[in-house]
């Protein structure tokens, strides 16, 4: 993307409103009237053949009339007239328009079809677009306002952008006034041009900006969004809620925007990839982002409470332990130290407990005492307002004492009306605050997240060079779209990419499958080939542990004879003849493509463990190396196979080598819909793995 | 408890406040002060040698002089002046006070020994008390306040009673002005006497409280808790936040409570099986207590979205599936009644999205059209404020809707300042409102679980009384205190109560074992046994498979041999011979005593399942057959072994058996403090199961 294309969305010249009206009822007019509300210096112009004026300002009867400087048209017209207004712009020179109208995809097919119209002649004119069917955006440090939305929030470093105007819209009322704030605020409606990911990667390289948060429907271009992400992410954190987690959420999604959602295993793998941090409720959205946007990030995990009661540092404390935080031990000298300052009767252990007549400047001297002890990561002063302390004290000398330290503060203050004025004290002092005892663990848990994504080297993905792309394109040329392949035709794909499969060869007589016994040495197993037979095993179509040439071939004449009986007709190719492999650990490795991200990886120790314990962990291919790892280790499985308790250690290596060829395949052969490996053998560390059985299903 | 002794606490006809100041910035003077602004139609009688009125009231010099009516006393003096206190109120003939001061067992061990000599007197004057550490309780529907808290909550329905002052106080500030009414609200400080348990069988007989809502940071008697319990929820809900759930915050609790928590596994376990409704956040508690407190509980599950906009939507529906509801259908009939109503281009399925121009006579339509499909159980408004729509319009409109059907509503509306008097209108019309989309499930969901509580048959503990309570007394009287009970010794204690065991004998020469061995009829395994040797396997001390008397004779040589050079020094008791029970599903049946609630029955299907998966139930004996169904089904292993998938169903009716039989020694001998059965093997349905390992260990 051509970030310098987007910069008038953000800092415009001069703003053409096209379709203003001078009727206070209407939005058009509400758009005006933001642009001179809140300090905007460019030209603001009107644009309205029926009017001559509009809030004092002079109104224009086209575009192409109005004067320098103006690089960014708002446009408010019916549906039908966007097109031509589009034209004007262009006419005129501008290249950014912001088309608030809805009347677009949002409505249906005839909607979807005019969106393309104009989407062809915005690109044609060399233009960018932001909606159609959006509310506007705000760029807080310079007033330009372009929505009609009432009030504004306070100007900080966040930069967010929402594919729902009405979430932009709710959001206002929800942040303003509590000192949260933002660099920029943009409502993307339908995305026809301008996307999320073109947003983020300006962002992304805006020095106003600090923390990107986003409200996400929808990611259609799934691999562009983790490249930007990925970037993004090592210079500022991305926080993210996505709506249609759920399958029934997704359907409400796709439902309102007329598209088709992936799985949200898709997106929470590609969000784990590429450092986006995802919150689950719309009021985690802010408190995690404006903890990003005021605070340093913590260096380690060890937390230390100082409160004025004891209920809401136990509630804390529960919150810490589920995300991940622990309670700091504080050393023999600071609570030495803190017992010399504090009330005879507090605790100095941690939770330090001063009691509820605490005051001001004991919460400034517990708080330094803390920040001091190198036992401490991160100090939460914690505030139930009481009748004879002045909180807006307390909050000036927590600022005062974080303002003196490079560990993480973060302020938990339980109450409404009597915290809006500390709010506001903590917020311009760079203190993030919290009203409920359970946010601390939640925010600062989503802190800890990123900081362990910056830990981590961004390497490139794994490409293994002694593949055999040729064969494997040979071999997939010889299918039908559509085809589903089973383990005969599918064990040469993977051996094309050096993924290790149990030695074996097909077999199309008895006397063929006994010579093949005879060089893979015996016991062997057989099994059926059939196009028609999917489910080998379920359909009783394999025979185990044959131990001569005589076993083997009434084996086969066995199993052909069963088949036909019970699947008259079936398509018989005859078998697979495989040696018995060592008993080892069984997991599933696997892709399934995704409608917006691609090649989705998967790993599991199946059965069970992935459908009832839903113990099963997603990736976006192409995978570097340390994503299939900690792919493995977010499973249980993951913990089991690495040596749980004593017991060995599986070759975890091994699995995440058929895992990055597996990748690899999938990425270079876009027509595999789903490939499986299943089971897939582990043995002890060093001894490596191989492919028992595996599928596959062409596009 | 004589629920009468708590009357004067919840409606006293008159109130001495003894250690009343006349001074503005003392805590009593607040009290005194509270009493006289709400409406207090009581006597109100401050108690100070010192001062002749405060705040226009007489002042009494001691409590003896105080005129009638005075049956409550609220004692603001230092602790060391409490006896004295008590005794003049009893003298003057009050039976109820409230002890605000501290400097009780919350400071140490003095501290504590002046709170039981404080209790003694309590109790042979006949009184009750609250306290002491508290700070005073509130009746909304009189206006008795003997809180020093600066403001009051509206009145309404829901009973709150807190462990913790501070978070009373807090609270008040957090729901004042919000249309979130109260009946009571009471702080219970350090519950010398009157106790979380006492509160709630009061609230759950008092005709104003609709709804008991808890802060709880520790129950002492946890058996009380649950008889009571479970008899309140089935009049009314309980909704309950506990501290001190993780390791570290039950730390932090017993830290500021100077007392041992127990786990919070058996504080779960109590809160299902006495209909507790448990939510762990401090957001949580009053949208679940006032939705409950407001609406008809839900008939089913199913929800309709009623909306101006996509995003919050979607939202919800993804709280919803969360939280175990899912998304109505709409009828065709509702849809076509809908299409006629609203604008063309909204959407008709749910949600019902009517977009953003939504009018207020819109959703009045939708919801009744709504509530009249007989596919719709719940419903749900959802507002996001617009610029041209008056959101106050929308809320009475909802409130006309919902006053007409007895299905269950609840709004969201998103925002703060532009929600908050139509929130006051919602709640005063009964409708309870959320502002973020991510609580429509989790109230929902509390409400659910709520109504299945009051469908499940509230049967009595499950009694067998064929079982041999007198041999499981001798066994047990011949150990001492602290023994670890090996198999051998377990078994004749599960015998008892009819656990079925797997057959077998103890021996003591490898001739009695051959004869055991001849009479359980080959193959046999055997054990070791020995106190010193607990477990057996990790040992090596199993035998498995002897085939014959030869076998098992030279088995017998080789387990005392090695035992002997491995362990040198360890009692060697002999060895136990069993019969090889046919292969079955593993499970684990077990009892701890926890410090609270006492004998906590477990279940599981042991090693990773229990310890990786974390995939365990437990409940508070005594059990009812209902519990342990119950709590078999709330483990994956529960659906695993009813028959996963097409396999083949285990005899769970066996497995309750066991845990009740197993549940029922607990109970009658106390000095069991853990008990085993590891693995118990369960077979097909109607083939039972049979205990192949046991261990115990006595207080």
């Amino acid at each position: 993307m051509d970030a310098k294309s987007l910069i008038p969305f953000f800092s415009a010249k001069g703003v053409a409103i096209i379709g203003a009206s001078s009727k206070p009822n209407k939005l058009s007019y509400g758009i005006v009237k933001n642009l001179t509300l809140y300090g905007y210096q460019g030209g603001i112009y009107p644009v309205n053949p029926g009017s001559a004026e509009i809030l004092g300002l002079k109104c224009y009867p086209s575009v192409g009339e109005v004067p320098d400087p103006v690089d960014l048209a708002v446009i408010v017209l019916p549906a039908g007239q966007i097109l031509q207004a589009i034209d004007d712009c262009a006419a005129r020179g501008i290249r950014a328009v912001t088309v608030i109208s809805g009347g677009f995809k949002e409505l249906g097919e005839e909607g979807a079809a005019l969106e393309k119209q104009v989407l062809a002649l915005v690109k044609a004119r060399g233009m960018r677009m932001i909606g159609p069917n959006c509310v506007g955006t705000m760029s807080l440090h310079s007033g330009l306002n372009t929505t009609f939305i009432s009030g504004i929030p306070d100007a900080g470093g966040i930069g967010f952008l929402s594919q729902s105007g009405a979430v932009l819209g709710g959001v206002v009322d929800l942040v303003k006034g509590k000192g949260i704030g933002f660099a920029h605020f943009l409502s993307l409606g339908n995305e026809a041009d301008v996307t999320e990911t073109d947003v983020i990667e300006y962002l992304g390289a805006d020095d106003a900006t600090r923390v990107i948060a986003a409200y996400v429907e929808q990611i259609r271009d799934g691999q562009a969004f983790i490249q930007t992400a990925r970037q993004v992410t090592r210079k500022k954190p991305i926080v993210l809620l996505k709506a249609g987690r759920s399958e029934e959420g997704a359907r409400a999604v796709s439902s309102h925007t007329g598209s088709l959602a992936g799985s949200h295993a898709a997106y929470q793998a590609a969000f784990r990839q590429s450092g986006v941090i995802e919150v689950d409720k719309m009021g985690e959205l802010f408190e995690v982002a404006q903890a990003l946007a005021l605070q340093h990030l913590p260096a380690g995990k060890r937390v230390a409470l100082i409160t004025n009661s004891g209920g809401p540092a136990a509630l804390a404390s529960d919150s810490l332990a589920v995300n991940g935080l622990r309670m700091a031990d504080l050393s023999e000298a600071t609570r030495t130290e803190l017992r010399k300052i504090l009330n005879p009767s507090a605790q100095v252990a941690n939770p330090v407990d001063m009691l509820g007549g605490a005051e001001p400047h004991e919460y400034e001297a517990a708080l330094r005492l803390a920040a001091a002890d190198p036992g401490v990561d991160i100090l939460v002063p914690i505030l139930v307002p009481q009748a004879l302390v002045n909180p807006v004290e307390v909050a000036q000398k927590i600022v005062a004492a974080a303002g003196e330290t490079q560990k993480t503060v973060i302020a938990c203050f339980v109450g409404d009306a009597l915290v809006a004025e500390p709010r506001k004290v903590l917020h311009a002092g760079k203190v993030p605050m919290v009203v409920y005892p359970e946010s601390v663990g939640t925010v600062l848990g989503a802190m800890i997240r990123y900081a362990d994504w910056l830990s981590r080297l961004l390497e490139g993905a794994d490409i293994f060079t002694a593949v055999d792309t040729n064969r494997a394109a040979e071999i997939l040329g010889q299918q039908q779209p559509g085809s589903v392949l089973g383990e005969a035709q599918t064990r040469p794909l993977l051996a094309a990419y050096g993924i290790p499969l149990v030695a074996g060869s097909q077999a199309a007589s008895p006397e063929e499958a006994a010579a093949a016994a005879v060089q893979l040495g015996f016991p062997v197993a057989m099994k059926i080939v059939s196009p028609d037979i999917l489910h080998k095993s379920d359909f009783g179509g394999i025979r185990l542990n044959l131990k001569n040439k005589g076993e083997v071939e009434q084996a086969y004449l066995d199993l052909m004879k069963d088949t036909s009986l019970r699947k008259p007709g079936a398509r018989l190719e005859g078998v697979l003849v495989e040696a018995m492999a060592p008993k080892g650990q069984e997991v599933i490795v696997g892709m399934r493509r995704d409608p917006g991200f691609g090649a989705t990886m998967m790993f599991g120790m199946g059965g069970v463990f992935v459908e009832l314990f839903k113990d099963v962990a997603f990736r976006i291919a192409p995978l570097t190396r340390d994503d299939a790892w900690e792919m493995i280790r977010s499973t249980r499985a993951g913990v089991l196979l690495g040596g749980y308790r004593g017991s060995e250690p599986a070759d975890l290596e091994a699995v995440v080598d058929v895992i990055l060829r597996l990748s690899q395949l999938s990425v270079d052969f876009p027509q595999i819909s789903e490939i499986e490996v299943n089971p897939l053998f582990v043995f002890p560390r060093g001894q490596g793995a191989l492919a028992l059985d595996c599928r596959a299903i062409l596009a």
